[in-house]
């Protein structure tokens, strides 16, 4: 079988994407592994089906498959990928500067803007509202502190480690995330860092300390891990992805560590996330809705046989 | 500038490919770097650009240039892979099983099989006789036997580690090349594993073993590290290279490795090396040359805008 595809990626997160719209396409695990096999393959974190639409509006149904050949109910870098495919392919109308994309966890309004080709480059997603209640993150952590609305959540609740103590903030955007805010750098042990030297967000060793606390008896469904340096004029983070360890970018990871910082008190409700895959515009807005805006890139085109 | 390209592979040491017979493309650092980039790119080890043969019977030169813009003299899965570029292309004649590919070390004969659809599969690839002059290798170690042609070499010379003591076979196929047979996993230290609780070639860490030894003092032009556990009816080896790190996969290595099996007296003259992409076929033939056979496989093409 000839397939056609298109590279995308949304701040380095990549996909391999099909256009799948007369759903004809079925891929074996093995031929999702080949397809995401950097070295024997293409490449890629995941294979995007491009299907058709199916609530009201949705101009495309993302149908995300993992690498290892499991299914994706959302991804944020994802979708805004799946935006571009269609409004590239003119699936949009010209006119607009929105539409929806369906996934298995519900349609997700986009909006977007258009350079002067008519392309796009970049889109806001509505991720929903965050979870807090610390049953359902889920983490078994006791509420530290309440929202101003009154909702309790986990706040910088201290986790010892063999790298030094780590304090968590605990969010689910559909996925559990436990956010690290790290605001003295020496008092974590040289263990954590590759260069101990030079104690910073750039020499942790996410890896190795993602993996520790990743299946944390804290964390009854595992959990997405955050490192998070407060800068200047934005938060910068790397982070521990449950199930697959250091990724370059990861949307929710983006959305918990934006959320986090607002509840915590230490910044206001916009931030821009840097990642090292590039930056993501974090809004938690006053209606409790999260938005996330970031690039999405088509980088190329072509035919494999499978 | 749009540019079509092709996805080639040897044994996972994966190549970009671009029709250059006219010499018009001429790539920055930033422009190959972006190609090679495997999250923002097309991903792969290097960039052939494939240009006329320029000596009698060769069918095309490889021009390869490395992820980080600078040029490599050569490379036998490079070679294997603009072999198959060129006999699918028809730039080989239907009826013949052999050419010529043109490098910058000089023009390599190659010998070939092709399947049903006159394609191309496998090559033999020669690359030369060894360099085992210790002055020459490069190394500072002291020769410790000779081969039957009466040629010294430096065979299995002990170097001391904080992972345990390691002996050394050097060898130089244009580039040098530090082999080390283990033949006792246990008596290595738990430093050098990532699973000590079981020692083996697959849990050696040869990431943080081959940064140790690549910069020694024992080798003034710093060396190619390969680790060789012998098998009933292979040798397999991991290799930390020379500028980068672990690799799937090296030519080069996979030919020292069958040399310095053969000039120690652990093997005869030809051996199956196998490597984490793929098995390279090694003769140490009685000429003196080495002639490795192994795997090209076309992945994909494509077209990228630069």
């Amino acid at each position: 079988m000839k397939l056609h595809f298109a590279k995308l990626h949304g701040a380095g997160n990549d996909f391999v994407m099909i256009d799948d719209r007369d759903r004809s396409i079925d891929l074996s695990p093995d031929q999702v592994a080949f397809l995401c096999d950097r070295h024997f393959g293409i490449g890629a974190d995941g294979v995007i089906l491009v299907r058709p639409g199916e609530t009201e509006g949705a101009s495309a149904f993302m149908h995300y498959i993992n690498a290892d050949g499991t299914l994706a109910q959302m991804c944020g870098n994802g979708v805004r990928c799946t935006a571009k495919w269609a409004v590239d392919r003119g699936l949009v109308d010209s006119s607009a500067s929105a539409t929806v994309i369906d996934t298995l966890s519900g349609p997700k309004p986009i909006e977007f803007a258009r350079d002067e080709r008519g392309l796009m480059r970049a889109a806001t997603v509505d991720m929903g509202a965050p979870i807090l209640e610390p049953s359902q993150v889920p983490t078994v952590l006791a509420a530290t502190g309440a929202t101003e609305d009154g909702r309790s959540f986990v706040g910088d609740v201290t986790l010892k480690s063999p790298f030094g103590n780590f304090r968590f903030t605990c969010v689910s955007m559909g996925n559990p995330h436990a956010v690290a805010f790290i605001e003295d750098w020496e008092a974590l042990y040289d263990a954590a860092f590759t260069d101990p030297g030079n104690k910073s967000l750039a020499t942790l060793d996410v890896d190795k300390v993602g993996a520790f606390f990743e299946p944390h008896a804290a964390f009854p469904e595992k959990a997405n891990i955050e490192f998070v340096s407060i800068e200047a004029d934005h938060l910068a983070m790397r982070v521990y992805e449950r199930g697959v360890a250091e990724t370059l970018a990861c949307g929710t990871g983006a959305c918990a560590v934006g959320v986090a910082a607002f509840i915590t008190g230490r910044s206001g409700r916009v931030n821009d996330v840097r990642l090292l895959g590039g930056t993501l515009h974090i809004e938690y807005a006053e209606d409790g809705r999260v938005r996330m805006t970031g690039p999405a890139a088509q980088v190329f085109e072509g035919d494999i046989e499978l």
